[in-house]
């Protein structure tokens, strides 16, 4: 169905209502989509739902039935609307248990003395999930079948896709180039698509962006052969100048 | 279902290989998620789908019959990777016909002699569509039934949009407080959970962040209810204060 054409999908669920609301810019997105492309794994669709039992739980089962990965962020913290953990272990008929190695990793991060019980509510995963390591902040994450789940904060949440990756499987790595040029988009219409015909294994995107008050064009070539990109990078930038353009480089 | 209790809800669905790829972040969803919030709509969901016609159709199609509003954005421009049009045509049983008022626009943005083929394609919308003026670069974006199809670039977006709030339903607007501290989630966390009890009808969030090596909380309070925003902004600032912590400024 799609020219990007990586047989393995995946899809992260992004859980906040701080994020629906617009008061936190996400940035989990754009750091697991650019994670996914080097992994050679599709990031085929993303979903931002609210802090609220049902959206999460239908969501989750849903994309967890549609792609092979299902990432989630946020909602595992120690407070009362930290409910992701709860509802992913009722979506899988888990019991929710104190981990034991949980607690361990967690005394020696905070401190035998400084682990209260909000702290060991976060010691609390569904029995027979694998725990996902938090270099950053002591609280795991954790696994069950496809689907991970991680926390919202985005230092935190990278450092624990890091060490996740070598259960993910992917593909060739996802190769991209990018030619930006002050052309309007409607001049190199006509060149772009025929070279878009002339490579179907190539996915070229024309983005278009507004900064001080003049319209650009960023031309993204994506392929998973370094000779096409090559090949396809070279055109472009004959195209443009074929159009008396510029190539700019961006500042 | 949800606490936030607005009447009418939203969805926004992104189209664009460049934000599932992480080249490009996405800014609408925080944008249109904040001025939902004023106009007393809830933004109940976010979809990023890739530019592929199967998945535009399907998600636009499923979140037309769950949510009052959809605002798509992405995919409206004239190079062959815009599909966005046609597709929202097709799924409406709608024919593209080239639209005598966006032609008019087009002409007078660009000037006559300007309007190529390219551009030209820009002003074929599905008949029977309403228009939504776009002040920034000339090309409409349109509305048919509780779907309106906006442009990706955020600054032509956002100019688009505030042109079409006067068509949205919305109720009370939503009012939000911030209270943030360098007290760890563990220590509020029972406070903050007994504060939620005694005020069902507000929504009390914790949103840890991890900032110069140090982890803070933002405690946001959501209600549509002035007074009670002031009584649970100061009882917030009253646990903090119990539990000897600061009140702290961001900068």
């Amino acid at each position: 169905m799609d020219k990007l054409a990586h047989n393995i999908t995946a899809c992260v669920v992004v859980i906040g209502n701080e994020i629906l609301s617009g008061r936190t810019q996400d940035l989990n997105i754009a750091y697991i989509g650019k994670r996914c492309d080097e992994l050679g794994i599709r990031l085929a669709e993303c979903r931002v739902i609210p802090d609220v039992p049902e959206a999460i739980m239908a969501t989750v089962d849903a994309c967890r039935h549609l792609y092979d990965y299902v990432f989630t962020t946020g909602g595992i913290g120690p407070t009362h609307d930290d409910i992701t953990t709860a509802v992913i272990a009722r979506l899988f008929n888990r019991q929710l248990e104190r981990n034991a190695t949980a607690v361990k990793v967690m005394q020696s991060y905070y401190g035998p003395d400084n682990l209260n019980e909000a702290r060991l509510k976060m010691a609390d995963i569904p029995s027979g999930a694998k725990l996902i390591d938090n270099p950053v902040s002591g609280a795991p994450g954790f696994q069950i079948e496809n689907v991970f789940v991680l926390p919202g904060v985005p230092l935190i949440m990278q450092a624990m896709f890091e060490g996740i990756t070598d259960r993910l499987i992917g593909g060739a790595p996802m190769l991209t180039g990018s030619v930006v040029t002050g052309l309007p988009e409607s001049v190199l219409a006509e060149g772009l698509s025929r070279l878009q015909d002339r490579f179907p294994e190539v996915t070229i995107g024309s983005y278009p962006f507004f900064r001080q008050g003049k319209l650009g064009v960023n031309i993204v070539i994506r392929t998973t052969s370094a000779g096409k990109l090559t090949e396809v990078t070279s055109d472009v930038t004959l195209l443009i100048r074929n159009l008396e353009g510029e190539v700019i480089k961006l500042p």
